[in-house]
């Protein structure tokens, strides 16, 4: 396994590797069996297998959040080669945006300016669209594998590739979880005991709308309910319970196709999201 | 030579081309002899050479300017046809711009803020930006092809091109210009007899300014005096008049490294665009 730092040498390091299948998946670092589970997807579909690191600071929409992000390359870095990565590009910020960067690519509609995009402010997408963008033109990958936890990032990046004709296939594999069911988070660190059983509310109340849709329940209001009241239960601040279009995030007025049920609530001082699709029918 | 009408059929083309050098040309058709320069510039360097035909309804600030652009196709394609063009590439608006598009490519700073981008609109560049970057995508050129006469939009596609790590060589040609000095653009043809000798006060204004700077002048107020006192005997319209950082387009204080002189002028109904680079202490 190979680390660089440029996209300089990153284009190197990738000459031999075009005649292959190069397979990618962009992380914040902190990895864990998340990460691990979309590098295992990478690992079974490609020649090479190209992993980034990359802490983007303009994503994030609170200074603390950025400055608290855990940042362990040493541990990240032992994962990737487990997992069997090949190269790793793990750019400072200075590679990234150097002194006068003045892109940025945005998204607009639903699916960048509702829930995450309201709560977090239209800077946030508009820091993942353009990271990523970069990303992918500077590994030119046939194919990125991105986790479904992130459903609205997963909306916003299938927006631009597709807008901007970016030649790369977007993967999406299921959320990981732990035996508990809590989606598997670098945030997940800063839970307590305590603050960790209750945030387990999260997925419950995932299932509970889950199960009340398998039930024939087609109202997004009467389901939303079953999901209010298992969070009221656990002393959870809920930023938003959504049933919207998986792709257009639009809100749905009836669950007959698939639809996308997101949570985001802050249990202590952790902000935690987490989703679930519907697929009334049959997927 | 091929004619493909969506990006798909763009890519399977070009499936054969990827192991030898590919060069682009990116045009709005209303082709004339300085599109066939940037052809020729482009056939001199490639294995495979392709053009665009595209007019890029996003970039027009005025709905007029847009309706009375020129179509030509046919002639276009004979003329790219006689330059040794490989693969025109002349997609729909739809195809472009399907249902549902949301995506915006955008350059901040006075490369894209000033200038035309104050006369004409925020919207103009990033309309420019947004198509050229889902062009550049499409096409996946080693080097593509444009004319100077366009200084502040190569300015703009230079800025993205690094900030995006967009994987192609910017080649910057010449202005082509007719033997009286001006300008080639498509506008040139709704100019009547007596618009056209007026507009001829442009590249003198231009010529003026070149010489004072190689005569020393070095103070930007003087230089642009110059230019000035030429354009007034003509009864031209001056949109503005200006001397720049040729890459950041901001004002320079005294011309001692390479400078832009940049002219925006209506003549009549018609609007055009003119530069020079100074290059004081040879180029």
């Amino acid at each position: 396994m190979i680390v660089v730092r440029t996209v300089a040498d990153l284009r190197t390091a990738l000459r031999e590797s075009r005649a292959g299948r190069i397979g990618f998946v962009a992380t914040m670092g902190a990895l864990h069996e998340g990460h691990a589970s979309l590098l295992r997807a990478a690992r079974a579909d490609s020649d090479t297998v190209v992993m980034s690191i990359f802490v983007n600071p303009t994503q994030f929409d609170e200074q603390a959040d950025l400055a608290a992000y855990p940042r362990t390359e040493e541990a990240d870095l032992a994962l990737a080669a487990a997992e069997g990565v090949d190269v790793v590009f793990a750019p400072s910020a200075g590679e990234m945006y150097p002194a006068g960067f003045a892109t940025t690519v945005s998204v607009t509609g639903p699916v960048a300016e509702t829930l995450e995009g309201a709560q977090r402010g239209r800077a946030h997408f508009d820091g993942v669209a353009t990271v990523v963008t970069k990303l992918l033109l500077a590994v030119l990958p046939d194919a990125a594998y991105f986790g479904a936890k992130d459903a609205q990032q997963v909306g916003v990046l299938r927006r631009l590739v597709a807008d901007l004709n970016i030649p790369v296939q977007l993967v999406v594999c299921p959320t990981s979880r732990d035996d508990d069911g809590l989606a598997r988070s670098s945030r997940n660190a800063r839970l307590g005991a305590d603050e960790r059983a209750r945030a387990l509310a999260i997925p419950r109340a995932l299932q509970e709308v889950a199960d009340a849709s398998a039930s024939g329940i087609r109202d997004p209001e009467v389901l939303r309910g079953r999901a209010l009241d298992v969070l009221a239960e656990a002393l959870i601040e809920l930023e938003y319970i959504a049933i919207v279009d998986p792709v257009s995030f639009e809100p749905v007025a009836a669950v007959d196709g698939q639809a996308l049920v997101a949570i985001a609530a802050r249990v202590g001082r952790t902000r935690l999201i987490d989703n679930t699709l519907l697929t009334p029918g049959g997927p």
